[in-house]
């Protein structure tokens, strides 16, 4: 693979010690070679370079917890709670998902994504061979685990757990390396202790992290309580779940000593804040979390409870929700909300070299057209890319060095043909 | 003005009876004259015929709180309180606006509101008759109002009623009645109360509303109990600002018996839940207000404090919020949403026969993009327009019959000369 640079660029790098930067980035294969205020050295042989004028360059943004097929079910059931949502409106129809649903449902969702500026994502589903064909195709990164539910007859349980095991040992570090794996347990309300147990087992034979939702409703803290007597973090704590690297997903309703012992096992939290404020599930403690150093990303989570892929939003809802509920206008500032969705996003889901702009670091990066109303004046593009930008502005991806999305068309996915055969699909479904 | 036909249509019209219409819609000069499944009687001479293929037809959203001008602040000052933001950051730089940075700043305002289908809006500043001739000129709808501070001499508070009381006469009515006017007493800690109550008589002289800032933080509250004894609804009650139909803005911190006093006085609360937010003033009441009925409506406050324009993010955030800190995933369900933005927007400010798609109404309307991946599946198009889209999916927009949008492209203004100026006002002011 050839060089590319990038010239007259504006670059928003998400990198602590020199956050915007005018001038030129160089790419490598996948990785950028140099980034800064002048020219790189001359005599490099570019095969392509990109006149970055009236662009805003970032890192892709990583999307740490979803369900990507469920935007077959995206406006089916709004305005409902989580429990009667899930076990009326999701379960049902999710049971009546073949392989072909799950395929078109998340090439429909890595569409919207990639297009909107997401170029790493968490996905925890069924039928994950198809997924992971999927993120072949696309060029995104994925973080791919199938998520159990362990609410069935012994040998289910069993074959799942199998299933989910053979899917993270095929998968983990294929597709050039842009797919790893990990291992997922539903939730403590969705799966018995002792098969908790075993899932732990099956992540410490393969080396694998675990992905699960957590403490997502006062409702499922309660009920953990008076099953288990514990609440959901010494329950899973007591379950060996924390013994693994972990990336637990919501963690709405946390007490100051569940902070700490998430603190303690350096436990990720993926904080979902549109999917929380619609199912009502409540407001994540995140300048609590921050404060005890835990790492917190951000999570579209599927369609079906957001309802759009838009990372950008999840952003700026972080950025919004948490001062006004708290009254503090200081609280997550902007330049956390970015790394939330960029660097703590990627360092969450481990990601190596993912995550801001900078010499050595994978060519993961996006552009947004700033000749814009909304992105004027050029008084603070911080400011602008968390209180004012959305996915559409995204005009071109690159994941790995390689080109996804070019002037808003996306190069590696068929958006036509994914169109008619998702609406083919969610026919089929709704004649049921 | 020859007649328009939009055919093949999917028409989302805000309207309770009859809320999605798979059809036609005839417009006859500056109003709808038919709109339903069959075609209109045959006859008619259109001039124009819109194929409505792959687009949702909605009644443009309608902003009831902001100061289009700010957008010269955008990003000036972030996750700051609201007291600090305001004396250190806004009035130091708006003292030093002129009325050419406010006739571009306002215009540039006007380009993003529009294109994202945004077609009454609601201004209170100063300098207003170029936001009156911006009006003129973009084909808006535009309530406007000289907010006036009476924190100076009183020759100075004299000359400020004089000219809002002139501005508020001289525009009533103009731009083919596009433009209509209020009197405003910025808020009750920035006018005394003698101020207020000669704003309010030059109300009654002129028959015209009343719009101020009202309750918006704690703090402000609590300094209005310490300096006249009284919460902000009994003050302004005892001011007589209640006796004028009345539009209050923000309305956040508010106890059962004020919101009874405004219920009594048809008192319209303009809720700008992201300026809320991102200045962590707190969480309006809306679902109360709405319970006991208060007409509520959105708007977007200045983009200094917002930090974009976009209407269907406020009825997301309206939407999504009241949820998430109530816990009550029915709290302001899409339709409620939607008619914030349209039908109780156009009431809560005066506008007759504006906010819903009717036979009857004027045609202020906006088409949307449907064929896009977060506008899939075809499950429940009320739902994608509050949860999923954004402003940029807006491709055209008419206001009285007339189109100011095509295909993104607003006709009416000169988009590249705005934002030339725009800038060119920026730095002149950074200059200081």
């Amino acid at each position: 693979m050839s060089k590319t640079l990038v010239k007259n660029g504006l670059f928003l790098t998400a990198d602590e010690t020199c956050p915007l930067i005018e001038g030129y980035m160089e790419i490598d294969g996948d990785t950028i070679s140099y980034i800064g205020k002048d020219a790189p050295a001359e005599g490099a042989d570019y095969g392509e370079i990109v006149d970055g004028r009236n662009r805003l360059y970032m890192p892709g943004l990583v999307n740490t917890h979803g369900h990507a097929a469920m935007s077959l079910l995206r406006g089916v059931g709004d305005d409902l709670a989580l429990q009667v949502w899930l076990q009326e409106k999701m379960w049902p129809n999710e049971a009546r998902f073949t392989s072909k649903d799950v395929k078109w449902g998340t090439l429909l969702s890595q569409l919207e994504m990639v297009k909107g500026g997401t170029t790493s994502f968490v996905d925890m589903y069924d039928h994950m061979n198809e997924v992971a064909q999927a993120v072949e195709l696309s060029g995104m990164r994925g973080v791919l685990t199938r998520g159990v539910i362990g609410l069935c007859p012994p040998e289910v349980q069993q074959a799942k757990l199998a299933e989910a095991k053979q899917f993270a040992r095929d998968w983990h570090g294929k597709a050039e390396g842009r797919i790893t794996t990990m291992m997922a347990p539903h939730a403590p309300y969705t799966c018995p202790p002792d098969y908790i147990e075993k899932i732990v087992d099956a992540a410490h034979e393969l080396d694998l992290p675990l992905h699960t939702h957590m403490s997502e409703t006062a409702r499922e803290v309660a009920e953990n309580e008076s099953e288990y007597g514990l609440r959901p973090v010494a329950h899973l704590e007591k379950l060996g779940v924390f013994s693994r690297p972990c990336l637990v997903a919501h963690g709405v309703h946390l007490n100051d000593e569940e902070i700490g012992v998430l603190a303690k096992y350096d436990v990720r939290v993926s904080h979902n804040p549109g999917s929380n404020l619609k199912l009502a599930s409540g407001v994540a403690r995140v300048p609590d979390l921050l404060a005890r150093g835990v790492k917190v990303s951000l999570g579209t989570d599927g369609a079906a409870s957001n309802n759009n892929l838009d990372m950008f939003e999840e952003m700026r809802l972080a950025a919004l929700i948490h001062k006004g509920v708290s009254g503090d206008p200081t609280a997550v500032p902007a330049a956390i909300a970015l790394q939330l969705g960029t660097t703590m996003g990627a360092e969450s889901i481990w990601l190596q070299k993912v995550g801001s702009l900078a010499a050595g670091m994978k060519a993961d990066f996006i552009a947004l057209d700033l000749d814009q109303p909304h992105f004027l004046p050029a008084s603070n593009y911080l400011s602008h890319v968390i209180y004012s930008a959305s996915a559409k502005d995204v005009t071109d991806v690159w994941v790995d060095g390689k080109q996804l999305v070019r002037k808003g068309k996306c190069l590696t996915l068929d958006e036509e043909k994914i169109k008619a055969e998702f609406k083919s699909r969610y026919s089929r479904l709704m004649e049921g």
